[in-house]
């Protein structure tokens, strides 16, 4: 079994997919697959993760002049991380029995048909989940972090949009949709795990 | 606990609807809600369930001419439907612990905080659905099932807007959004009313 969970920034889709992943046993990741392109790759793992965060495009030229020679400012690491990244994603899927939170693991490994999930919430339950973690929110006023969520969920659509047919957040891209406004994550799960189980039999 | 079902034609919508009401004990509503609106208003039930079933709109007129005088051919009747069903499906929602499938249920009772579901699937599953259905699909090809399936939803989709502020089918305006492609729908709905008790708790 493969579960993908793609999600808005501030929504909780992590939580969702890390519990989820210890409720039926499976291996998880998201950030550990920067750590292992980082590796790979011999990028920087802070510069590979803000490029796979923004999309690889915008933000590029940003990230890359503080930390590397100008000279070098040509597209061709990002090509390499997101090469590596698909590599990466597919060496998990092979190995199966995980969860796999953001990455565009949905795309990248629809034909071993994961279970797709989408999370996503509306914008005062998403600034509240984000000040509830201290060190998302403590700088930032509300019309800050509606702006942050539109850049952020705007790199994830990006790099989504680039690697597949349906637009990020299309409900035909996925199994299930959840809104978790108002929702307590940890109670839900056992019922979201017990549906996966009688869907996908 | 009020739950709508808002579903594309042939996804399985009803029967999620139906079966979820039988394994959380509430009331369950459809076709039962014409039947009451039309001996409120004194319509005739067929005529109501088109209106209802098209959005009102565009099949208003062909309807009309075949069962009633041309000359009453005004948009008045259908105003009249509209209102008597938004004034049954309150007093449903007033009553409360129901489950009500399409109607527009989930806009006309959004202030008493309904859990609401929106069911699709891909084209394959809901023709092969229609096809289990032996009046549903026998005499159609699956273009004309697909131009069916277009015609239907657009109707509903012109009803929802027309008294909604969210697109029908725009997952902010959904608690959950399921996906029934190749999805057994009996064996799921222990699961979903579990997630819906557990989300709503």
């Amino acid at each position: 079994m493969i579960i993908t969970v793609s999600r808005q920034f501030g929504s909780g889709g992590r939580e969702v997919g890390k519990r989820l992943a210890d409720e039926l046993g499976l291996q998880y990741y998201d950030k550990e697959l920067v750590t292992e392109i980082a590796e790979h790759t011999d990028l920087n793992e802070g510069y590979v993760s803000s490029v796979l965060e923004s999309g690889g495009f915008r933000n590029y030229a940003f990230t890359f002049g503080r930390s590397m020679p100008l000279v070098s400012a040509t597209p061709a690491p990002v090509t390499d991380v997101l090469v590596a990244q698909q590599k990466i994603i597919k060496a998990v899927g092979a190995k199966g029995n995980c969860v796999i939170v953001g990455r565009s693991a949905d795309v990248i490994l629809k034909e071993m048909k994961p279970f797709r999930i989408f999370v996503y919430a509306d914008n005062a339950s998403k600034i509240a989940r984000c000040r509830a973690r201290e060190h998302d929110g403590e700088h930032y006023t509300d019309k800050q972090m509606l702006r942050r969520f539109k850049e952020i969920d705007g790199g994830r659509k990006k790099l989504h949009d680039l690697l597949g047919t349906l637009p990020w957040g299309d409900k035909n891209g996925y199994e299930l949709m959840l809104n978790t406004t108002n929702v307590n994550i940890k109670s839900i799960i056992p019922a979201l795990a017990q549906y996966i189980k009688s869907a996908t039999m």
